[in-house]
């Protein structure tokens, strides 16, 4: 072939070439673009809003006798900020019964606030976009009304995103009609059929709005059994809201879209008991008492030589501590408290990881397989042990946390100490929302929740508050760890110890005003009540 | 009074005071156990099983015709580990044709381990628990049955734990009988009724069985206005299922147990436009290149002077890099990658994190503003930008990822190049499932899905692995960082940048089964396909 040929053809060869390729790495997604701010409502919603209205039947006219002391259990939602009156005192009556106090928290950080106003407004500002972002239609209340010829799932059906399903339990029972009709609305998805029946009239396939019609009502029926949903608006985790109707009557039904959950499972190897040092991580926190430190680790060596030790140390002058299976992380000087307690659990890599401070130290009471099995075998996510003074007193911590409603102001807090109920099987421990310091629980979990950074001097309950609806939390007696001596007299404290507590227990308005913040601004509280 | 009567007398007060204090210490909670085994299966979850089988009609006697355009995209529950084929080859076909690839991880892990069908078994036993905790009855299918007399809500109804509700829309929907009756029955919780009604008859108030009877419909329905629902086994996150029924009629509807959720909300201060370093923290993790490191720094503070920047550092030497608002950790040496990146997000403390790498810097293009705006005003959690490299040119490396079930050996995960939509009102910016390693997100949602610190070298679509169903990601390519160049001779490289690549690139048979564990064990993947 002639030269300028063969040039020719490889060039035409060549462009041939590049427009296929541009034409395959040109996105083969939709070039539709799909509107992502948080959704006020479809018009499906609101069309189920407004027959609901219709459906809750008016009865004004006959007469009730309101019931007490069932009536007052209901949520009012305006929870008051009141401390328990004190009705009677006498010596040590705090001891024995302990009173509830009460935080006002607009108060307590309102008051101290330049600017008062702006701030309640940018709470309700960030409070407003949180609803609206988290809003998602599974949270609608729907009403199947009553004498409905629609059969249909009221849940239970999901679709990955841009996935397609056969939606379940579709049906029409009626009788004595010259045409049986039905049709189907969707937002988010289109529907279609996966198979043909006879006799049967569909419009709409691949569409939002289908429809099917057939004179025959099993023809109907046997064609929705093939009736698809197909998800084409991507999202990673949303509901789709449909509308089934006949003539007269309409059904609405979720179905839930989402990336199918890829699992976080743990090696941890194949052994008879548990092997703690493949399951459990040990995780603390120091600040100036690296003679303490030693004590603990020299402890767990004890019962547990090779089990991993993470150790955050926001020190001034960090000493290295360096021992087989101790990793130690330096912090900026004195970072803090939560920031210390979430870089160490940011660093396990194991299923479970164990809390203790820096002045605990383990014995043969700290039996951490009991902990363990709790774990592995009942639905608990947490479980909280007990703390040994030298003086022989032992607490666990239990408290009970519940959130009131509270309308623009915010919620109110309670916390009581107690428990909810004693597990079955473990006479020695009992499920509650908050327990001491000294815990194992689901690595995975924990770092869901997280210890808020900003917290820096004293901080424990927050950490429970921030875990109310994640964690389910429980407490054993019989699992002990035990505290180094408090006891001292003022003469005989070393330097250390002096330092210790200088910076600890100095807390100052800075770290109240933190404190009440977070309570107020972050956790939108108005009010927290406590023994 | 003779100082013996006062001694006794004081001596019984203080014994009735004792009394007294132990009643009121006792735990005011249920001593009843609570059986918090992972949920076999309730006997209303068995009797609605029932049901769905009797409800789903069989008309296997009408014929079908399969249409095949839909039918094919019906999940088969099968998935294959295959490649795609190679159609032709020709040269630099691979770069405007990309293949698919495939691997298969059972070969890959189980292949080089020692002891393949115990792991095997290890991996089902652990997913197998997994499946059983986060089992909840929100997830059954349930199917209204037509006709039904009963109206009740099949979504929506939701109480605290230990709290009581008024259930909605109860009501009952009959003629022409002498007597009307419903039952409800829940597992979870007990039914009361709030106010009561003339002529109607209620037995079983305060148990988890109540049923309303009367001879005067519109009575039976007013009564129904008040039934209450009260939580008596607690949990933190739960569903009870309810059974409503009348003669010949059984509807089931869900009801949530469950913590008010409260919010983390971030105070940012109130300005005009947004205030970038009361908004933003900027992360990032060095080894081996503070030159680079330095760079970096030194171009954010043009553009942004007082923005935090927090630094994790696992070099063997470390250097301190002592400026105001950054924030050095320590971290043991060669601790690795992606716990590094665990470490620095856990710090955070501000509403987002943007994620740089270490060697890129800002540029008049690298508009932090831009990416907050569209995570402000979209339910984006994460959004990624643009990074250019010396020669111009420039990469969002936007995939989607999708994960298809596969039985009983692992599921399959597919990535591929690409985006799902563009999203409306920024033309720039699209929604996908990964993006590339410069991306700002909300802080406490990055941290809920956390960088696996086992990963210590190269690793990135890891973690949108695990963010699947978490996050919703998207990628605007208007909002560039530039690289530090890679270009360099082999002669003119420094020591340092060898000992980098050295360091970096020298992927072990250890990196290799470390990932490959992760997926195949912790993902529960059977096979993964990309690009």
């Amino acid at each position: 072939m002639p030269v300028k040929y063969r040039r020719c053809l490889k060039a035409m060869l060549f462009s041939a070439l590049l427009l296929v390729a541009l034409f395959n790495l040109w996105s083969p997604s939709s070039s539709l673009g799909v509107d992502i701010r948080p959704r006020q409502g479809s018009p499906i919603q609101k069309l189920l809003s407004g027959k609901i209205q219709q459906i809750m039947s008016d009865y004004s006219d006959i007469n009730y006798k309101v019931k007490e002391k069932v009536a007052c259990q209901l949520a009012q939602n305006a929870c008051v900020c009141q401390a328990e009156e004190e009705t009677f005192r006498l010596p040590f009556s705090d001891l024995v019964f302990p009173r509830v106090w009460a935080l006002n928290l607009q108060h307590a950080f309102l008051g101290m606030h330049p600017d008062p106003e702006s701030v309640k407004h940018h709470r309700a500002e960030e409070y407003d976009l949180f609803l609206r972002r988290s809003y998602s239609p599974a949270d609608m209340l729907i009403i199947a009304e009553a004498n409905n010829p629609l059969q249909f799932p009221t849940q239970g059906v999901d679709v990955q995103p841009l996935k397609t399903i056969v939606i379940p339990g579709l049906s029409l029972r009626q009788e004595g009609r010259n045409n049986y009709m039905v049709q189907l609305t969707a937002t988010l998805g289109t529907f279609d059929i996966a198979a043909t029946v006879d006799k049967v009239s569909v419009k709409g396939m691949g569409e939002k709005n289908i429809s099917l019609s057939s004179p025959v009502l099993s023809a109907l029926n046997r064609q929705l059994q093939f009736v698809t949903y197909t998800n084409t608006m991507f999202h990673p985790k949303t509901t789709d809201l449909v509308q089934f109707g006949t003539e007269g009557h309409q059904s609405f039904f979720t179905i839930k879209v989402g990336h199918r959950v890829v699992p976080k499972l743990y090696n941890s190897g194949q052994s008879k008991g548990y092997n703690i040092t493949s399951l459990v991580t040990i995780a603390t926190k120091t600040f100036l008492r690296y003679d303490k430190l030693k004590d603990l680790i020299d402890s767990i060596r004890q019962f547990y030589p090779t089990v991993t030790i993470i150790i955050a140390d926001d020190n001034e002058h960090p000493q290295p501590v360096t021992s087989p299976h101790i990793e130690q992380y330096i912090m900026p000087f004195g970072k803090g408290w939560f920031a210390g307690r979430n870089l160490a659990v940011s660093q396990v890599a194991t299923k479970y990881v164990l809390w203790v401070d820096d002045d605990f130290f383990f014995t043969a009471n700290t039996k951490l397989e009991k902990m363990v099995d709790i774990l592995e075998k009942t639905t608990l996510d947490l479980v909280g042990g007990a703390v040994r003074e030298v003086t022989g007193y032992t607490a666990t911590y239990r408290h009970t946390i519940s959130v009131e409603k509270g309308g623009e102001e915010g919620d109110c807090l309670h916390m009581r100490n107690g428990h909810h109920h004693v597990i079955e099987g473990y006479p020695n421990c009992v499920v509650a929302d908050a327990v001491i310091n000294f815990f194992m629980a689901q690595t995975d979990k924990v770092r869901q929740v997280g210890f808020d950074p900003r917290l820096s001097r004293q901080a424990h309950l927050e950490f429970f508050i921030d875990a109310l609806g994640t964690l389910h939390i429980g407490s054993c007696s019989d699992v002990i760890i035990n505290h180094a001596s408090k006891i001292s007299l003022p003469w005989t404290k070393t330097e250390k110890q002096k330092a210790y507590e200088q910076f600890r227990y100095s807390s100052t308005s800075t770290d109240n005003t933190i404190h009440n913040e977070v309570f107020y601004f972050k956790n939108r509280l108005k009010c927290m009540t406590s023994h």
